[in-house]
Order: structure tokens, then sequence, then C-alpha cells
């Protein structure tokens, strides 16, 4: 398909988003299950939580801009889950395996940070205050989910994991 | 290779990052190309630049914790990169299309941020601040180029790309 408005892009780049926080609902409980800290499981399965609202709040912005919820396939999310899965199988079970488990999650979400932050300025340009504030608080969530992974690596994580 | 201590996965981080960089010095000279708004190209120009200085620090740090600088295919840089062609071959060149190349670009810049951030904290974890020193300079790098592309894309671009 031909992009040529930014409405184009901004659609583009939703399918692209919708697709990825797919993609996460299903990776986050493997995330959760593979952790050895129970903060960082709590942190893994509130996101979950959040996650699934995150997708309604996209369907609701497709349904604002009277477009249909679809996904297209985004090779990003993918390429960092792929990441992910090696640290997972390069890794024992334990505090190392937790603290690459935290760094694969980080860059999921600055995946996410960076999408929505586009989308935001993009939606704001187009004149849809309405849907740039949808867009600003899931982008608002994923920065907070951030600094709690970032806190729980710098609290403990990774002091246990060069222990190990 | 299995990864068993912080050591380990720092190093495993490193190869990946050292990867990403490479494939964005490869890439860079494609987005400046194709740019139509002049500071948008600079900009990218200006990020290639870095990007070898960069690549540099990465093989000092290399040296530094005495391990030989090499690459590790990192998918995600790839995914991010693949997304970013699609942009290109879906858009005609002109404001639209720099407005996606500054969405694509962000998306790298992102997954640096992420990932510098975790090699920061490792770093300074193993005791190595002299590391995390030259890794902190490179993130604060990231992240002013990050800034840089909101400030073209808020300031000029996206009005442009609505116009056109």
């Amino acid at each position: 398909m031909k992009t040529k408005t930014l409405d184009d892009l901004f659609y583009a780049l939703l399918q692209d988003v919708y697709y990825a926080e797919k993609q996460l609902l299903k990776t986050l409980p493997k995330l959760a299950k593979e952790s050895t800290h129970a903060e960082l499981e709590r942190a893994f399965t509130d996101h979950h939580k959040e996650t699934k609202h995150q997708l309604e709040r996209l369907e609701e912005v497709f349904e604002k801009i009277d477009r249909p919820a679809k996904g297209k396939k985004c090779e990003a999310i993918l390429g960092i889950i792929e990441e992910g899965k090696e640290v997972i199988e390069e890794a024992d079970a334990g505090d190392v395996l937790d603290a690459g488990l935290i760094a694969s999650a980080q860059a999921a979400e600055h995946y996410e940070i960076a999408r929505y932050g586009t989308l935001c300025a993009w939606a704001k340009q187009l004149g849809r205050d309405d849907v740039a504030m949808l867009l600003h608080e899931t982008l608002e969530e994923e920065k907070a989910a951030d600094e709690r992974l970032t806190w729980i690596a710098k609290g403990s994580v990774n002091q246990a994991a060069l222990a190990a």
C-alpha cells in the first residue's frame, strides 16, 4: 500500500503497534514464568494486564479515526522477542537470567516509547487531540513500566546476578 | 554459548550493540540520501559520523574488558531497519517520507538507548566505572540524537507532511 499522506503514515504505524502489543501480550506471561525474583514476576504480570487495556485503547483509536482495527507484521518487535528467547535459552534460570529478562523487556518498552511518541506527535499534527490524549496515556504507562524495571534491576536483580 | 555470569551477559549484549551500530553505520547514509529537508539530512549525516566514534568507543570497551571485539547478529536492529525500508518503499520522496524516516530512526535510537542504559548499569555493577563512563557518553549522544529528531519533526517536518 502506498503511503501518500500523514494520515496513511499514522494508520500504518498504528497497525504496527497493534501487532506489537498483541505479540507482547503473548510474551509477558512467559517472562513472568521465567522470573525468579518475585517483584520482577509481579512487574511482568502487572504489565500484562496493562497491555490488555492498551490494546483496547488502540481499538478505541481505530474506531475514532474510522479505520478497521488490524495488525501489520512488526519485524522490530519480532526481533526484540527473538533476542529475548535467546537470552532464556542461553542462561539457566536464576538471577543472571532475571537480569537478562529485564534487559529484553526494556528493549520492548523502548520500542513502544518510540512508537507511541511518534503516534502522539502525528495525532496532534492531524488535529486529533482526542486521539493524542489516548495514546499519551499509554506512552506514560510504557515509561513507568520501563522505570519500574530499572528500579528492580538496580535495586536487587543486578546485585544478585553479580553474586550468582 | 551459555551465559552463566553477569560478565557473560554483559559481553553478549556488547556484541549485540556492536553489530547494531555497524548496521546503522550502513543505514544512516541511505536515510540521509532519502531526506528532503536539509536539516534532517544534516542530522543523519552528523549521526553517521557520531556512529563511527561510537564504534571506536565500543572497541575500546572490548579492549578494556579483554575480550575480542566481535558482533553478534542483532535481530532487533535488523527488524527496525527492515521496517524503515518498508517506509521508503511505501512512501514517495517528500515530506511524508521524511516524517516516516524520522519515526524509523527514532525506533533505532530508542533501541540503542535501552541497550546502552542496560550496559551502563551492568558495567557499574561489575565495578567497571571506567567502562560505564565510556558507555554513558554514547548513551547521552543517542538521547541527544533522538531529541534532535523530535525537534525537527515537531518544528517543521510533521507540519510539511500534513500539508503535502
